[in-house]
């Protein structure tokens, strides 16, 4: 990407003096981190494999009664690996060859959950509007072909995957919908998790495909800790955020695909205030690269037709319970960010700021209820 | 302040080359906004009475059936003037001083709405725990010597002034609150809202002086738009800022004083993501400098007690529904920062991005009522 920046993080540090950078890291990113020592057969094979590769870690107190809990989490952001044109099997078969490639170096670095980004297996094709060829990306949550990829890699490095897939409903009258599967480290599927939330947002126009989910805000208690998916846009709707922390998730992971000129400067903000405001932590996922299609579409911007969708910006990142965070992963390249985590730091922070026990939410239930009846009145005082 | 940094945007434009600072400028702080051009007169006289001017403009698009609905809204962060020892009566209208010479140039500058910080008119005086001769500085909402100070400001200089202040409310008891008085151009008292949310945190142990507020959500319509103010601790509360939405506000103000050790990372990240996700403007304000008391006291973090607060480090900013934002306001100076808005801004980013028509807030009025009860099972999936 000819005069696209790498990373905000790489520009600041070329340019202040390190006694002054740790101050701006400080106000731009909150509680300093540790830098994983990840081993060097995974830097080696990152390098080699061309994707940018980093790790940090999230302290917690220590606790008498507790022992830690340390989780690795692995966050995966890449291009599509074939031209959208090439035959639908091939294009996801490639982008499973990739993914192997990528999650054998999570498995180096220890990484005992993965993330993939939304929609994952397929390119981010909703801005074209046609159907096929790209309905025919939807697969089984249940048993298709790339759920049982997952299956596969799951058992092979006993990871927990969450994998985000366009998914085909045959038992609901081949019902299309965005949804999360997530599969235990023993290779079992172990439900799955749909997008609350759909965006009709210039070349975001997905309900033209799949509808509001109808899954709820599970959470799903693995081996290494409980985790959550908020899909994308659902990452707009800090309720959605908020249900999830109700019903007890440690980790959400936010799977996206968001481009700059849309999204950019939100992007470092709603996922981080969610870790805040819901005391855990929050993993952001974007897609990185361009997609180009056969045919123009337009975007309701105004603007001429065009044949891409814009510049995915990938800098997937880590938000902590206590409003740290982790740098991005690259603007550019395709990459795996590590975070190890202590999941006691949610409790904790809990303890701390009290934001669910000064939540007051009975006058919010109340409040709610009535602002969406067709007859609210707005509480407004006029002199 | 000896060796508290004066922003991290002079910090950043001391080292950064000018190409490259507009691409960290677009990654931080979003679209680009405009400087404004201050009068002289305003400029000088900020500089002679030692606090920090600043100015910025946000613009919306043209429309063709509604008009440009411009306003010019001020943010005052300050001192304490004297010490904390002197009495009472005498520290008010110190602070009383201190306010009118700095809406003085608020006015120059064409202020429409001015907002001051969060008690403003005595020091934060909570973290001791004592009552005398802090409840001392508790006056009436309706007709209080700050409010009649503020009365007459308003008249003087056509402008909406929203002032918070420790509330002593006779008719309901003697009762103590947190409370911003809103003051009509016309110099009429409107009405006031009172905090919502009340912190247990270190220091801000602010329960101990008053309970939450009862004044729910009310919006305020004034001849320069509809307005609402959160107070401090309820910028933590995703629900808190999205009722006042609700309820119609197109500014929300979140008058605080909060510390650089406790929450300096979360200040830039709440009420910005706040004007995201509710399609309104958010104002920011902070108080600034280190208060010190007479008795020493205890933080409940482990540490030493102490006579002092920590630094309250300023950095009022705006931010806009685009994810837009000013810089924010010294961290160790008082100031004014001045911020021109379109509010058609509001209607154009809700049109777009359509946070409230995707919302789900039906199912959300369902899942919060369910969530509340003291029975509640959380939806945990397992193997």
């Amino acid at each position: 990407m000819a005069g696209e920046l790498e990373s905000l993080e790489k520009l600041l540090e070329k340019h202040i003096p390190p006694d002054e950078l740790r101050e701006v890291w400080r106000l731009l990113y909150g509680k300093e981190i540790r830098p994983l020592d990840l081993p060097s057969c995974a830097s080696q094979a990152a390098s080699k494999a061309g994707f940018d590769l980093q790790g940090y870690g999230f302290e917690a107190a220590q606790e008498q009664t507790r022992r830690p809990r340390i989780v690795r989490v692995g966050l995966i952001q890449n291009k599509i690996q074939l031209p959208t044109t090439d035959p639908v099997t091939e294009q996801i078969s490639a982008l499973h060859r990739r993914i192997a490639e990528i999650v054998e170096v999570a498995a180096m670095c220890g990484v005992n959950i993965v993330c993939f980004q939304e929609a994952w297996s397929m390119p981010f094709a909703f801005c074209t509007r046609e159907k096929l060829p790209w309905t025919e990306f939807a697969e089984s949550a249940e048993d298709g072909m790339t759920t049982k990829f997952c299956q596969e890699l799951a058992k092979k490095h006993n990871m927990v995957i969450v994998s985000p897939i366009l998914e085909r409903d045959s038992v609901h009258g081949d019902t299309i919908w965005n949804t999360a599967v997530i599969i235990s480290n023993t290779g079992a599927v172990m439900g799955k998790s749909r997008k609350n939330h759909i965006p009709r947002v210039g070349d975001f126009n997905e309900s033209t495909y799949y509808m509001e989910g109808n899954t709820g805000h599970r959470v799903f208690q693995t081996a290494f800790g409980r985790i959550a998916v908020n899909i994308c846009y659902g990452r707009h709707h800090p309720l959605n955020w908020f249900m999830y922390s109700m019903n007890g998730a440690e980790i959400i992971f936010n799977p996206s695909a968001t481009i700059g000129e849309l999204s950019e400067s939100l992007w470092p903000i709603e996922a981080r205030n969610a870790a805040i405001a819901n005391h855990c932590f929050t993993c952001s996922i974007n897609r990185v690269g361009t997609e180009h299609f056969e045919n123009e579409f337009t975007s309701g911007d105004g603007k001429k037709a065009h044949r891409d969708f814009g510049h995915f910006y990938g800098s997937s990142y880590v938000s902590a319970p206590d409003g740290s965070r982790s740098p991005g992963l690259s603007r550019v390249r395709d990459g795996l960010l590590v975070a190890e985590m202590d999941l006691n730091l949610c409790r904790q922070t809990s303890d701390k700021w009290n934001f669910k026990m000064t939540g007051r939410y009975e006058m919010y239930a109340d409040e709610l209820t009535k602002a969406t009846q067709p007859d609210f009145k707005p509480n407004i005082v006029r002199e």
